[in-house]
């Protein structure tokens, strides 16, 4: 191939020269004040290869929501596509996710009566993320969110059967796979990644960015045979990108080093949702090659993990279900202490606060009817869920005092027949009932860390930018690994909406770039 | 000089390559599982100059407060420095600051009888800054800034002789300098720089860090006789740095395109009080050179600032000087609406919820006595603070309807009496009085953007970090500049403590380094 003829001389420094953009560097173009080029910003990269082990159109990182609906556009573009993924098996947050993709105007909340749009969304979006978001990617989401959700039913053939609510949303718009998990719309897209000829190469870690000499990415350096999270496993080879790489590589929330420059307090005493690959290295190799990140410090907490399992585990699914319904105790008062409908960061912040796990709790009635069978049976199995003949067997499981919780529970009723919350102004929807019939169900809720909202700067059209504001020419990215969609604070169940919807344009605009060689 | 010889190939490509830092990323040194390298880290720099212009120890950028004590501190230590400011005139921010300089357990607080210490000024700026903070560096500032004030006062010859208050803070801390403004330590630092042989070069603009073949800052180039904003003015020097630079190079509240990609609301629509060259590109240039910046969306505005001014004005020393003496009231309603001792985030975005200028007004008693009288003359005379005779004439003026405002006065005024705020748990100082006895004073108020909290990552010796999590060998950095001092928010007075802690702590510092050339 004419490129590898190119650069037979290898590791020359001829070569290296020419990677390093170093023309650009010398010619001296000046952005807002500021000598750079775009040969700048590829000059963090590693050097040209000498040889590429493989050549694609299109290089995706990452094996998720994004990377495969990256992967499965480009290739329906016209583009050769490959999907590299470091950790053993493929998916990487996106298979152990809830399965609850928000869009507004959905079959399901036709037929639950839910009145919703892409601006009512869009305005939630903003106000939870404090108006930080960048407005053109969080719109982009609002307005494709029913399009990509489509595309997963008619299309990939994943099934969405319920409609949940979320806190921070006005409505109810979680359109929830059939299986409760983001697995269903990860394996279904696999299957027709590969049904298209899509290779997914896993254990296959990226290294570093490659970069011409006018700085557009041209390619990366892998480890094959990579054994996370053995550095030293693995071997070097470089895999060519001929129209573009698109870094779907998700969030840092395993990663301690970088998750405590951005927010100290998340120290080893917090654990998290995520599977242990999501470490930032990927992304900081994209810095490294001139780009730009956003907003890094916005670190998510989930306010509804419990203390008593490992992981997301299936206390989310029980807790989230419930608020609306049921109320949230601090066991030390026997006292309501939030709004049990707020958005993940004011719940979080508020548990953070009084130093110590919380109750969520429902009844015969709203457990059965609003819980996920599985996820209720499988809590109660590990015991992260407990089920109580009697409030006064609650109490005395959590050290509760008990007449408080009494009278609690009493005003909490008294707040749902009326359907409106004098103290904390929870949403309470309209087919809540009291909490009064045992047996009752409860578990313990303590943050832990979820999603990182910050990320690589992308415009619309999911291309990165550089430090010099120009896109950083070669390289998309979409999903976690970007900034900018959510602002301070990401709903539940956009994470979902986010990825397919980015992704799908990385990938459709990857495959639509001119080849370089 | 032994450099200059060496490098006399000039732009050769050999020179070129050296500067890159080649070696170091062919040789693939690994940080959790990213290939990087120190060399790798400042490869996007500029090349290596044939002949350096100039030649120092300590080549300090930036000419506020952090960056003179950086130079005075590195001369004292025994290197040579100098100090490259782009404006036209030195000082940056610094010299139109008010003159605020937090510290606890000062001469001025034991005169006023006011209990502080470090642990109290310490958990102040880390609730304030929502311990996003890096406790390591607040700590630092908490500890030496009484020193720093000493220093001063008993070295550097500046006057401090008021103690102020500032919303966030447990007591008054804030020791004002004689003429209410920092070019009092501004000035008096610029003339003893002068006096130990420190050159203050103006006009010279750092366009791009140089690093050598290990990776290591070892000088800038820069445009000097340049003409701010014309970035074709002037004419390309290279400045050498044989021990380190130091980047003091502040904030970039000017900066509409990068400050819009951390927070997209902080449009045009928004003015600054800062001066027009508060921009961020030497930040954006050490972030090429392989910089890690930290908490950039955090941008402070001032809830103190006044539509009816540009800049800073002088509204935000009538008003500072006012909370907890006189009520602030949105003029829609003729109420309060927020507590006037909260701090700066919290009352910006309780204005800018309101989504028009509020009012803060004292009488004839609390105004004479609390406000500087220059800052009220000032004012008057500007017509941004109004005088009435009547609070019927100042209702009439600001539109405000009369028997809702006479009742929420009366209402303060019980507060006042009783100093405790029922309604938002204002802090009322013991000296307080009601406010009615005319005439009264009124200023409008409407949040400018005044501070970036984020910037570069620094460790407790002022050195940079890279993207690698290790020091960026030869570059140090102070004051705005840099990140994680205030965390999410910084209070009053706090500036002016931190530039000059971690600006004399980065000369000192960079004074030690070995010469590498």
């Amino acid at each position: 191939m004419k490129d590898d003829t190119e650069e037979k001389g290898g590791l020359t420094r001829r070569g290296f020269l020419k990677s390093t953009g170093g023309a650009a560097a010398v010619a001296g173009m000046t952005v807002g004040g500021l000598a750079v080029g775009t040969g700048e910003a590829a000059a963090a990269t590693g050097p040209m290869p000498k040889k590429w082990n493989e050549t694609y159109d299109v290089v995706v990182i990452g094996s998720g929501f994004a990377g495969l609906a990256a992967a499965i556009e480009a290739k329906n573009a016209g583009a050769s596509a490959v999907v590299i993924e470091k950790m053993a098996v493929h998916g990487g947050n996106s298979i152990i996710n809830g399965g609850d993709f928000c869009a507004p105007g959905t079959k399901l909340q036709k037929e639950a009566g839910v009145q919703d749009s892409p601006d009512l969304m869009y305005n939630d979006m903003m106000k939870a993320g404090l108006y930080l978001n960048h407005p053109e990617l969080a719109r982009t989401v609002a307005d494709q969110a029913k399009d990509a959700l489509e595309w997963c039913e008619n299309y990939i053939g994943a099934k969405f059967t319920r409609l949940n609510f979320h806190g921070g949303h006005s409505v109810k718009r979680a359109n929830q796979t059939a299986n409760a998990s983001g697995s269903e719309v990860v394996n279904k897209m696999l299957g027709k990644a590969r049904a298209l000829g899509i290779e997914v190469q896993t254990r296959t870690k990226m290294v570093r960015f490659i970069a011409n000499k006018d700085g557009r990415i041209v390619g990366i350096e892998v480890r094959t045979g990579y054994k996370f999270p053995d550095e030293k496993s693995g071997k070097t080879a470089y895999i060519k990108a001929r129209k573009a790489v698109i870094l779907t590589s998700g969030g840092f929330s395993e990663d301690l080093k970088l998750r405590q420059i951005e927010d100290p307090r998340l120290t080893d005493k917090f654990g998290t949702t995520n599977q242990p690959g999501a470490t930032g290295e990927a992304l900081l190799a994209a810095c490294m090659a001139g780009a730009m990140d956003v907003q890094m410090d916005w670190i998510q907490l989930g306010p509804w993990t419990s203390p008593d399992e490992k992981g997301f585990g299936h206390v989310p699914l029980f807790c989230e279900r419930l608020v609306g319904y049921g109320p949230m105790i601090d066991p030390v008062k026997g006292k309501r202490f939030f709004k049990e409908t707020g958005n993940r960061k004011e719940r979080a912040d508020a548990i953070i606060l009084l130093g110590h796990p919380v109750i969520i709790m429902g009844d015969s009635y709203s457990v059965p009817k609003q819980v996920f069978p599985r996820a209720l049976e499988k809590g109660l199995e590990s015991g992260a869920v407990k089920k109580f003949d009697t409030l006064e067997a609650l109490a005395k499981n959590y050290n509760i005092p008990l007449s408080a919780l009494q009278q609690e529970i009493a005003r909490w009723n008294s707040f749902v027949e009326k359907k409106k919350d004098d103290d904390f102004d929870c949403m309470i929807f309209k087919d809540a009932r009291p909490t009064a019939a045992p047996p009752f169900y409860a578990a313990r809720l303590w943050p832990k860390v979820h999603h990182t909202m910050g990320g690589l700067v992308i415009d619309k059209n999911a291309q990165v930018f550089g430090l010099d504001f120009k896109p950083l020419k070669g390289l998309y990215a979409a999903g976690e690994v970007t900034g900018g969609v959510h602002g301070a604070v990401r709903l539940g169940g956009v994470a979902m909406a986010d990825c397919l919807v980015f992704g799908r344009i990385a990938g459709k605009n990857a495959a639509k770039e001119k080849s370089w060689g």
